[in-house]
């Protein structure tokens, strides 16, 4: 049975010890959506071709948020990461963009909260970009899509 | 019909122009869920009872990271939070966590963006702290609760 | 004569008291410019169309640096923004990009410094994703266009 | 013919994959200049000597900024720099005083944007400890001077 | 009795609401001291004077942090500090150096946190630069000397 | 004779070389009190038990701003943790709260300064979650423990 990694025997939370863990190459995906209303969707997706561009201010937000992960989440390492991307989908059925943020690292820890974290700075920068025409969008179905490298070996999520 | 207020006519992205807007009492409350498994569910429980404090890490994070949303979100303008907290509910029938931030300030504009950032990095934290025992959580519907305050007006929620 | 305002009669940095200053609208405008080969001037006017947009990121990092000045610059102090931009100008003739960055804020100080740290990371954005196609790029005439608001008075540039 | 490094295929921006770099030392020396008037010039130069430090305090931010470049500039790489240094040259016949800029790591990317970015800083700062005396001073000439160590070879600036 | 201000009624820990409070002017001051042996105290002394600034550099070190403190105290609010100044004094008998840092703003909250971060990254600093030569530095008797404004009165230290 | 080595000969201050330095696993220990009058004692012991959580913040922000060290202190090298831990001990006698940070790196500089970052950090936070109650608390014999690791070999504190 699993264990909590981030508190000691006393339950007090700790940032866990990697002294000794290899430096190995790890990467993690991670993904989200945003549902907009039509007029919003409809402007972003021309925003991404002509100008106004939503897409591409969310991507730089995440990027540098990514970057930023050991600041904001308390128990996470600092990193060195050696890639970053951000891509947005446009999901026309359902009026969603979906936002899948790449990382890599060579390191002792694995990358996933600094993806999860791209993500969502990402989804906030567009709600934050297009909250002047409507306020009531949701973001959802946030989560890590998989993981490679480390000792906890690889994963891949797997729709319930 | 709404335009985006974050560009210019040429549609380059600006922080908008804030000056004249008077100084007003804003209120902003987000919420947002992670799905976690059952193991997790309860022991984040027990902890937030005994040891092992998941939640009260993750409410620090979440009040931390409303303040730095200024740092975060692009084009979101520095305001000084005169209050901030989140508050968590452990719904048993779905294991889902719920997270609600309230922020308010006294400012030029609104802090739905600082309220959304400190659910988003809550949730975030939560994540972090269960990794190690399931990494299928899954983020869902983070969206602005409500608003108060400011030349747009209240804002009220509404299920659709 | 003047005097420096950054230090106290022993001589030793102080961040300067603005405690009884009025709080009053405030505005910066900085400019500066960098110099490129023909290669790099026909690709960044390109990418400012169609893709591969090197302005506009930065145009954000020069909006979010402009925020994070009270951090950079020592004696700075934090000011709250409320209106940044920044705009660029390509310069055919000389092959230089010029960047303007805006500035207002309703406080005790001015945004000088805000202005021209805009201009600065814009500029270093721009030198950032060009350099793997020359490195020769030298980033020039930045300064202080003009100020207004304060107990100093407005400013203009005089050309020398 | 070069291409840009921090687009993908689709002219989205990336922080470019470094992950199989191997990990040298690289160098890097930046330096720009920032002309003043005859005022300014004789007081800074008093002053570091006996009090008043203007160029001690610039010294410092341009260090500490320097750390920092990863935060400013989106898409460039987190790196620990294994020295960092700022040197500051009285240019007596022009009243301009120049700064350099030297940075090391040992690492997959370079520091050429640490060591342009302590230049910036450091300007930045003798400007904001002088502007009570006079607002016309002017950064000009900031470039990179050499770099040493990574794939694309050393570099030495080319008077033009 | 009093009750700690940073809890909820079911000791959550949250940034207390100050909304309604009203703006007016806040004074506070702190000091420590850090115990060194005969060659720092004497290094340090004279580095004051002439070269190898160590109380310089503190003395900026504890001016940023000071702006810094709501990043690092968590339930800190921010706020515009409008004068910050750090001071040394060399105690010869003891071969201690006190520090003392002054702030003020005008606002809803008191600036005593703001004073103590700046004494204590001033004293940090003095460690930091002196370590080389002698680890056996002690930091003691960090405390609030005086704070004026808000609402609950002003505060004199008094010698227990 | 010791030397300072963050000073070049000039007596500049510089961020020293350890490019050459080899990576090893390094650790250091560092501790410090607060003496706090006996309400404040009683509910700070109860609240670690059952709510109002004092020492569960104090130990978040003494982590993260572990991480932050290297923003913090000027000449400080970035590093990346590999295990940071913030404990605190309730001594009776004296109504002190003793906090002790451990860290650990692998890396090519020491963690002393992390360590006691750590432990200011705490010692603050808990300043401030009681402040409400008594202002006169005072945080004293803050010091080094016990470092391992590194040219300069290991240290152990001595009472003197």
């Amino acid at each position: 049975m699993g264990e909590f990694s981030h508190f000691d025997q006393h339950g007090n939370a700790v940032m866990v010890d990697v002294t000794k863990k290899k430096e190995t190459t790890r990467t993690a995906i991670a993904q989200g959506k945003i549902k907009v209303n039509d007029e919003i969707f409809e402007k972003v997706k021309e925003g991404s071709m002509a100008k106004g561009d939503v897409l591409g201010t969310a991507r730089i937000a995440g990027i540098m948020a990514a970057k930023k992960t050991f600041e904001l989440i308390p128990m996470c390492h600092l990193l060195m990461l050696t890639k970053c991307k951000v891509d947005f989908e446009m999901l026309e059925e359902t009026k969603e963009i979906k936002a899948v943020c790449l990382v890599k690292t060579t390191g002792k820890t694995g990358v996933e909260m600094e993806a999860l974290t791209g993500v969502q700075i990402a989804l906030l920068t567009i709600y934050d970009m297009c909250k002047a025409i409507d306020k009531h969008m949701v973001m959802s179905e946030i989560h890590l899509v998989e993981k490679t490298g480390g000792k906890s070996g690889d994963f891949v999520w797997k729709e319930s």
